[in-house]
């Protein structure tokens, strides 16, 4: 309905007595509705925060503040890029999180979904998630799913720093759902798993009476099978992405392109909200589309440029960027690339509502 | 993370230099981010539209406004309950729509899902949808699913009115979908099956190929099965009614209560993104609770009052309140009442995040 | 594996010690078994049993006995189609059932699935099931799912006649279930429900949280929505028949053609065993195909012929017949027919099996 | 209906008339019918085969005959336990084969579905699978799914033995379909796929647009997510059984148990027909139970004894038993054991017919 017409308000001459009716009673005309929906939020733009920037941030931020000084329910040191209200877009959340040797991000838990994909990673630097202590080498992804215990605990001698990614702004800012949030009474939980006991769980065996049980943790109730506690390690995923090129034709607008599994479900997306993508760019500028999702981008490795609309977006290693809905997009890495794809194709499907095209040539 | 801390802002001191990096990139730290969150839209509140002033609204702009005088792309005369930026809530769109004699709102389509809810309605009042005419008798449902050409035809002699019910806050202003819409090319779409052909095709007998394809019309994707043109009668729905009472116990919270089904898939809900449920409520107050989905009434008989949090909504025949999201909430009819609650838990239920209660006593 | 070959046995020489070996444990050489496989149970064979033959039978055993003298667990006066070792084929049965003016056949439950498709039926001869008289009016089907207690009154003043469908060969003599059998404590179980309940409560409107609760009554557990009590009116059937032959193009190899709807999901087949099709032939012949499905008919109304291999099934009103597995077949009725098709395909389907395709002209 | 009644037929005396009319007709009565089904197939009986003696047999067998002088359709050498017509059991057929060195087990594929694990494996073992070499080593689980071509190439220096595990007896013996065959036009299918390929498909990343697409090979259609061409390694599955005994309750029936998922779904059951379980038994006897499913077990490592109602099947490594449907069983390791537990359970599921329950004390 969002159509380029002269405004209609002045085409239409209500009596002045039917406009007192009107918001006498709270109620308007369609007409005049019509045409300012579609403003409440701000829209994302294309746009890059690159890793040179975002570490001076973060870097002084953690001189600035130590974690314990933060008070409860706040306690993340994160850089927040800020592209509509609160976040980088409306659905999807980064931030980039630091935690220094020998502190702890205290443990709670919340409705909104949320991983980790670490950036400066360590054996020694654990998240633990439901009872398992699981170690954030670099690259690797590490699910807190909704209503999981988890505090991220620095027992390295180095600062480590990765991206956290949420659905918050769709939870807070887009739904009129309450996020629901709860700190631990510890600050850190209880460890009540061996190493490796959530993988080896949502591995090749799975206990019989588990399979598509979909119980959901927590007050919620809804359609889809929760996400468990997981770590997905990058040796793997390379691997696959590699075996990909070797075996099969790259997609023509993303590249050799695999989607992070929903371990309970063994099919993307992720979370019912988020999916997430490696990417390997190896054969030129893909082809452009536009889709009605929002794209948003982390550089696990290699330069390049993500052609958007007019604008080429830079980038190398570590920069984070965003593709807005509707708007026209191709990569152009330099030589071989590899890139974390995040998209809220997932809200869209749930509704029906996806949309994706080729420009008319 | 929405909690009454004193405001963290002010006991963190960034220093200078810190704040003017964070700027110059766009950056925020989170736990500044955090507490703004939640914000963006306006919130709903507990409120009721009497019919008799909807009534003198709907009325005035008949008198003032013919179909034809609006422009291409506007053209339904509808009155719109205002509560949050564009509707009456963020997710659910309520209107009250008239079409005199004579008068046809002419033939478009889009992407929204939306139904009507006969009030005034007539025999030879027609909704045509996907081929057929469909009457609008009085309490009649009829669909018009996302992207199926749709206009209403009044080929009786007295004013049609009945309620629009759209997704549209959720389409339009709370994801970063963008309504797709197209004008017919003429005012009145052809008519192309006989009458009564999509009730026969989705009663008991399905084309067997047909069972489960779930094809989606236009140029969407995604995992619901789509719910196709359809009339729900009003006397079977209220036979049901009348059954479910005569044999089975009331639900406490909302009576005797059935929900419109897909026809597609035999269950609720009618549309991925909003729930309709038929209640009878004839056994006194039902009991309080609150939940995360906001709910929209409309009063198809009867009188009574819904109390929401401290506030008594009075109702009666045809008025149209809403119940908002986690507010405690119970309905006390005078004698036997007949509601039609609009609710958007499947858009929650779609990622897990629907939650339910009732008080602590 | 079951290939025209010359007969391997011959062809191998096992030592006469290798072979003692083998019989004394209970072991064969694997291309010895594999060609013999295929040949425990009996084919079906095409065949066509006429009205008045079967007519003639049931009179006869009306008049030799009583149902009353039956034994418990036995109280069916049934002629049953023999066509494999207990059936009219490995899956499906089909028996023909009579129950004299003021007989009642007594009230029991079982695993197996059943249905009855009224032939000489009348308004108060009642099918009850779960609690609810159904009456058993022409052409109406009723079922009587897995573990539903269900009796048959006879309270008009003439003999009815109807068509007993069950998956009884599958569940008795293909799979290595047992089935389970039980008598009610009475004749006739108390009838608990006012007429229609059924019908009104899988209609347009649903409870909400029965919406795919799938609960399965009995000891039993699987994977698919169980099907309730459900009577289907054949007026109803009938004209959604018609409006799909005003309105579109039949099958090629089916007609106009229905499947009845389990009412749970909206969607065929009616049971997880066997679906079922009103099938409206009015077009000439139909095109000739196969498929690994059996294939069982009853004749509604009409006449003409099923070719099937070389040979010409005649048929006219209320005759069976049967196409086996695999055989070439068409239908050409002599003008209007219309057929009851009951078929297994869901068995094959629920394991990847069903096959089908066209003969290569 | 399997009641032991005093024979029905004696007790009813039907007219030599009515006699003569039934048998000219292919007719009889329900009463006669009922009491002979569920006889029409060999019941299975608790056994064991003892590896010694299979050693023995194929021993022989691999000195008697090469795979080379079989014929076509036939080139598998393998000794198959018998208890019904043609298999272990009238769903699951077991067999072990053999291949000697330098011989090759040529490519071919057909309707049923199956699967190797390996007894006496080799890294140089190889089965080919879907253009992928698959190597098996001791115990590993090597899918040959429905349709897809296979053959097995010995390139080490030792005679290979394996289980083989098909749906043979439910595809060719219980159900009207028929399994279809084809040899490949090579022995050996080529290899096009490199090593681990199918593996990282099915891991922790998905192309998106494939999730859920369940295409299913060769002719057939159905209703399940086929199976993928997997290799499932013996260390990680183990794994996966030692972390649920570090962490979890073992079930009173089974032990600690995992069920092997279908990669593509990520859940059990690993074929549309069969289960798979590997189950570590270390904490004393089982609690008895039954079930209306088969079982078939394997030997992975470990002794003792299965009690299937007043017998005691005596087991130690590499043996082969079976445990009929509803016969009460219990487990009793001497120390710690290992079992590939195989069930038709999935049969049963798919037409809610499954049922289990514990002895009443
Ligand atoms: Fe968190
Ligand atoms: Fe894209
Ligand atoms: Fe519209
Ligand atoms: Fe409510
Ligand atoms: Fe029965
Ligand atoms: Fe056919
Ligand atoms: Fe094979
Ligand atoms: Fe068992």
């Amino acid at each position: 309905m969002a159509q380029s017409e002269p405004d209609p308000e002045e085409l239409l001459e209500l009596s002045s007595e039917t406009r007192t009716i009107l918001e006498e009673h709270s109620l308007r005309p369609l007409w005049e509705v019509e045409d300012e929906m579609g403003t409440a939020l701000d829209d994302p733009e294309a746009d890059v925060w690159k890793w040179e920037d975002v570490q001076e941030a973060i870097d002084h931020i953690e001189e600035d503040v130590p974690i314990a000084d933060l008070p409860p329910g706040f306690q993340r040191r994160v850089a927040v890029p800020i592209n509509t209200a609160h976040a980088i877009s409306n659905s999807i959340y980064v931030g980039i999180q630091t935690v220094s040797p020998g502190e702890t991000a205290p443990s709670h838990r919340h409705g909104a979904n949320a991983l980790r994909f670490a950036i400066d990673g360590h054996e020694d630097m654990k998240t633990v998630v439901a009872g398992e202590e699981f170690p954030m080498r670099n690259n690797d992804l590490i699910t807190t799913p909704q209503w999981e215990w988890h505090d991220h605990v620095n027992d390295s001698d180095e600062t480590a720093a990765w991206l956290d990614v949420l659905d918050l702004p769709l939870v807070l800012d887009s739904m009129n759902a309450r996020n629901v949030f709860e700190n631990h009474e510890l600050e850190r939980q209880p460890v009540t798993k061996t190493p490796g006991y959530w993988d080896s769980q949502y591995g090749n065996g799975r206990p019989e009476g588990d399979s598509g049980d979909g119980s959901i943790p927590g007050p919620f109730e809804g359609i889809r099978e929760p996400t468990p506690p997981y770590r997905f390690g990058w040796d793997e995923m390379l691997e696959a992405l590699r075996q990909r090129a070797d075996n099969d034709e790259p997609d023509p607008h993303d590249g050799y392109s695999l989607s992070y599994v929903n371990p309970a479900t063994g099919s993307p997306p992720l979370f019912p909200t988020m999916t997430f993508r490696a990417q390997l760019l190896n054969e030129g500028p893909t082809d452009p589309h536009f889709h009605n999702a929002t794209e948003v981008y982390f550089v696990i490795e290699g330069e390049g440029a993500t052609h958007v609309g007019d604008e080429a977006l830079e980038w190398s290693q570590w920069d984070v960027f965003i593709v807005p809905p509707d708007e026209i997009h191709h990569h152009e890495p330099d030589d071989e690339a590899i890139l974390l794809g995040m998209s809220d194709r997932p809200v869209l499907e749930a509704f029906n509502f996806y949309a994706e095209a080729e420009p008319s040539s």
